[in-house]
């Protein structure tokens, strides 16, 4: 996984999601080498670079111009983005645009997330993964609700991460706000 | 990654490790295909059968024959196996016998954590990565103390996990018990 | 504040609320001794019990007579109860049949959240505060969404907490599942 | 409680202790009228001018002159201060100074934990309650090892607080970072 701090930033732009959250996004999107993935909402491209280092093709869709520039700029440090696509633009209409897809990460809806799940289904092959992130606790419930309304089988994961900052007197632990991941098909809720 | 429900579990052993534990020890892990790995204390065999499907060789070591005879049954379970060596016995004389590593796994010490990690890092071929899984306060404060004495940049992530349950009522969050990862490398607390 | 294990408990009656919530609870509550509260959904009676100590008249509801049973139980063992009403029944009926009110805590609400929190609004005195506590996702984001309808200020804190457990080998952090408090009146969210 | 942002704060003071720490220091510490009370490392006051409004006496410690300075002033600010004393100066040295006490709040100690405790403990009046607050990972082992040593039955709590923020798009939930409460006397750990 790219540490936070190899990531150039843009005050403009959310992101990028913290590692260990990617690091989650890529266990349960299990990204394969010619799977297609497209991540809504890319921000500063965290999800996007680490999607093209593993798929085939990665759609980055984000309305937000900064965003596409910043994430372009980190897929040049990384020397990665042969197989991306910048797609700048409002997310279901670009979502119209792109093939059928394995892997759908939603970090962004700019409150249009019923539609963009929506047209994710139409697009999802069959095992297809979504993975909404949500920081928001009306994103957590709409996902949740969206995606039963889909008819998908829908999982949700809190994750309280704190870091430890080396200081003089001891470590301190440092909170990262609660992330929540919604997300489709196994679940890992342990039925015991 | 193996769902949790995955994993035969026997009462006398601890584990699996979370899903979303095992991910992350993955991702800080970076195994490679011709990497040499070792999991001490590998309880039900979580982080060994996630190893093994990523690296050359693995060492699982625990003291408790059942954790063994676990483990065993879930890399049969899931296929798996041909790459590991399962080695019941104290972790200080088992890891003397064991070639160069790149990757130690520390999910159990037994109460010698300190001759383990002074072991492993004899054992530790450059660019190697040490992660040390904590539950107890006193494992989290002693890791820390430990890999610093042997002269390693360390870093502490602790996790607290929540999933969703659906009920009739709704989704209930449960949590599972705070873990922390202390480990070798670069550091992904943020220095902004 | 009542240690959680000085309550009696009844297997099918949810509670006693930790005993951090509960303390939680009680600063927001702000309790004092001409007031009066209502406890809906008062379960094993945690809340019912603190409250009860702390202000002129408690009106403790539920609708399972087990519930209001181990009420009763625990407040006769911590020699309590003179200035309490026990009323098994719907929430919004009972709710019906008692003065106005100062505090208000909703601790279970059995489907009819918006129509308890209605009543709740009618009878709530100048200055009075509600508190909603919520472990499932669709009450944190419904109870948000109702008491902002009704016109109040809302706040909503989230704990996460984990108690030391003394172990042989050290002292392992045992998580609670995590509780929402959403609550009326003064916002304790820092906006510096 | 106080909320937060009605302190006077000083950007090289740490604190004021979150309200919802301050609620279970509070909780913890049972503060009665009749009692003395002393808070090593004051920093902004927050725990002083809560056990302020509800002991007999408060002795306030901190060696950095400005947050004997920041106390006074929120003491102030709160029309408390009547039954607090101030001390400037190196917490042992002046803990001599105090009468016997019945509450010991140790929220900093610059170093000189173990020679804290041991004072306060021969200050410690029959029935008397320790809370040491942790932000440091050395913090909290130290304290437990230390109450321990000196013959406490020891509880560590740890706080994981999130408030929600309003924001156009919704209510994001926003990290406060995790406090361990480190505590003698009766258990909350619940033992089923």
């Amino acid at each position: 996984m790219i540490p936070d701090d190899e990531f150039i930033k843009n005050p403009s732009v959310p992101g990028p999601t913290a590692m260990e959250v990617r690091c989650l996004i890529m266990c349960l999107a299990e990204p394969g080498k010619n799977d297609v993935a497209v991540d809504v909402g890319c921000g500063t491209g965290g999800v996007t670079l680490e999607l093209a280092g593993r798929v085939r093709r990665v759609y980055a869709i984000d309305r937000n111009p900064e965003a596409i520039s910043t994430t372009e700029m980190n897929l040049q440090r990384h020397g990665l983005g042969d197989n991306v696509t910048l797609m700048e633009g409002d997310a279901p209409e670009a979502l119209c645009k792109i093939p059928d897809i394995d892997i759908a990460v939603v970090g962004g809806s700019g409150g249009e997330l019923q539609e963009i799940l929506r047209i994710i289904k139409d697009k999802l092959k069959p095992g297809g993964r979504i993975i909404v992130t949500a920081i928001l606790l009306e994103t957590k419930f709409e996902a949740m609700e969206c995606l039963r309304d889909l008819g998908f089988d829908v999982n949700i994961t809190e994750l309280n991460i704190a870091r430890g900052r080396a200081l003089d007197r001891g470590t301190m632990m440092v909170s990262r706000n609660p992330v929540a991941l919604i997300y489709t098909g196994v679940s890992h809720e342990n039925k015991d």
